[in-house]
């Protein structure tokens, strides 16, 4: 038996509405620890991964380990009859067929059960190896939605650039070109709040091109985290990280495009 | 000479909104108590009635019976060009080929005056026999249209049963299935502010099965009222009703689907 | 060298908008006094002229008449890369190719860099003549948006007619017909704040057949300015002008219909 229970069910919510564009199906991963998922796009370019600890339930209850196989486009459409301000349950057996969603009105007056059914997906856990990336940045999840989504109208692909100053995303196309920078907030700043601040761990400057449609993508999360992180190094994948305070995180990996001088 | 004049003009453009859709066009009665509508929608599944009382206009002269054949599309598009806080004036002749519709602003700066032309409809005025429903419902109007709404992603048949306990809506399709049931509101809650409350007048437990394609229209009217009223039997229409205060109501019948699992 | 600044960029946003869906392209002309524009729409029936001021500019530097050759839609992508808030500086060499536009946020955090292809145009640039209409009436901006497109819904032509007493937009078509009066406001009413009020400056009554469609591409600049206003004259073009305090005015120019019942 698989049991938990989530206060903010919305955000369980908006989690798989961040991960159904770009990944058509995956498993859940149900064990002692937590609730995790790993999906690759259908062009294998991108990889989401997504951790859900049991500290971030009010119950969590796992006997033996549990793969739900869900198909996301299903699950939203069931997500989409959960009030707003609704618990959510998920409840499923070990070798069920079908998972139950449960949701709750915070005045109990209004319970509703959906049934989902689950699928069968061979798909292989990879193992993305710890990295010491040469860029690290932080900034408002706003801030980052609104570039990727504003240059897109100008090119394809976005050159970011990480130095001691800023970042800097670049882009060119047929009617011109442009970059936008975000310069560095002051460390003063940064002592206090550090929502809407900028910040930069820098190893040495890096340089890396993107296909902006995955970064418009990826940025559907914006809603579940105010901050996102960006990841940074030569070569490497690009990882892009909301993280939901005490529940666990939302990764998505993008391989540089090489070869395009953006 | 028949003249009314609503003040709230909006709650009748808000009226031909919730019946354009649904019924393309019919004769608006207009005697000496109010004016009366009834359609059926094109498949003959559903029927629109509605009455307004006399008694909700500032103004209302009817010297003989008058019959306005009205293509709820075009009034529709008359109606738009309403203000929403314009007064309302309708006026005909009785044996004019077009209704005049007068709108006025509240500082009477804004004057419109717009003339539709009728037209010529047959159709039978169906007597409504009253009937005891086994259960009459009382809910918000808007969780009756977001239920709709939602279960619409799941399958296109809703059944909706009462009992003592409240109001249940289950629906089925290929993704899974799903229910959403609404608790009866403690008599004691009920007392006070009879808003967001759901009452259940129950003679014996029913169970029927709809279209939700239908019911998703019906709510359009959501806006008229902020409580809904349905009204199940066995093997018998479906009522839904929306009450203005003092104006009076729209109200939806819709035949059960038969030998439906849903 | 020409160089610019304006504090509210989003002005020259909203200006941009407010062509780009009548002009394809145009020159600004940029000189000592400032830049201006004129466009004719593709059918040659509408004419838009631009006029910006130095003075409305924070900085504003010409050193010899530049003419800058602009695709619209392009320069409106480019424009939707600036934040809200954001200040504008507009840069170009005498004999380039291209156009930079650059962006700084409020607190210079954020800063943005466009290059934007220019366009060899071949434009005469007309000579509009300074006439005396019969009549000029001021009115809410917003007011004639509405009435523009609230009547589009029942015909193509609108017959604008203006006596002492108001000003009259009129409608047919095969549905009906319709017409909007809107009230001179009292001369004691407009002596205070001018906002929201008409007012009619009348040499002789006047009345004029135009083509809503175009109505309504005009009244996209309504968010340019609070008021508008229309100059009518016999069988000379409407001109429908927004004033930007202290920056200029963009004004349109239309041909009426002549031959036409309305």
């Amino acid at each position: 038996m698989f049991e938990c229970t989530l206060i903010q069910g919305e955000l369980f919510r908006k989690l798989i509405v961040s991960i159904q564009d770009l990944v058509q199906d995956g498993n859940f991963m149900c064990d002692s620890n937590g609730i995790s998922l790993q999906g690759m796009d259908s062009s294998h370019v991108a990889l989401v991964a997504m951790a859900l600890k049991k500290e971030g339930f009010a119950d969590y209850r796992c006997d033996r380990d549990v793969t739900l196989g869900i198909n996301f486009a299903n699950l939203g459409k069931i997500l989409k009859c959960m009030g707003s301000k609704d618990r959510l349950s998920i409840r499923a057996q070990e070798e069920g067929d079908s998972a139950l969603f449960v949701f709750e009105s915070e005045d109990s007056n209004r319970m509703s059960n959906f049934e989902l059914k689950l699928m069968q997906i061979d798909q292989e856990q990879l193992g993305v190896p710890e990295t010491q990336y040469k860029a690290v940045i932080r900034m408002p999840s706003s801030e980052l939605q609104r570039i990727c989504k504003d240059l897109s109208a100008i090119g394809d692909t976005v050159s970011i650039s990480a130095t001691k100053e800023g970042i800097k995303f670049s882009v060119g196309g047929d009617i011109g070109s442009g970059d936008m920078t975000l310069r560095q907030s002051d460390s003063g700043e940064v002592d206090g709040d550090d929502s809407e601040k900028i910040m930069i761990e820098l190893e040495e400057p890096v340089q890396q091109n993107f296909a902006l449609r995955y970064l418009n993508n990826f940025t559907k999360a914006s809603s579940l985290s105010s901050m996102v992180t960006l990841s940074l190094g030569t070569d490497m994948p690009l990882v892009i990280e909301y993280k939901m305070d005490n529940l666990g995180y939302i990764r998505y990996y993008l391989a540089p495009k090489i070869d395009d001088e953006a």
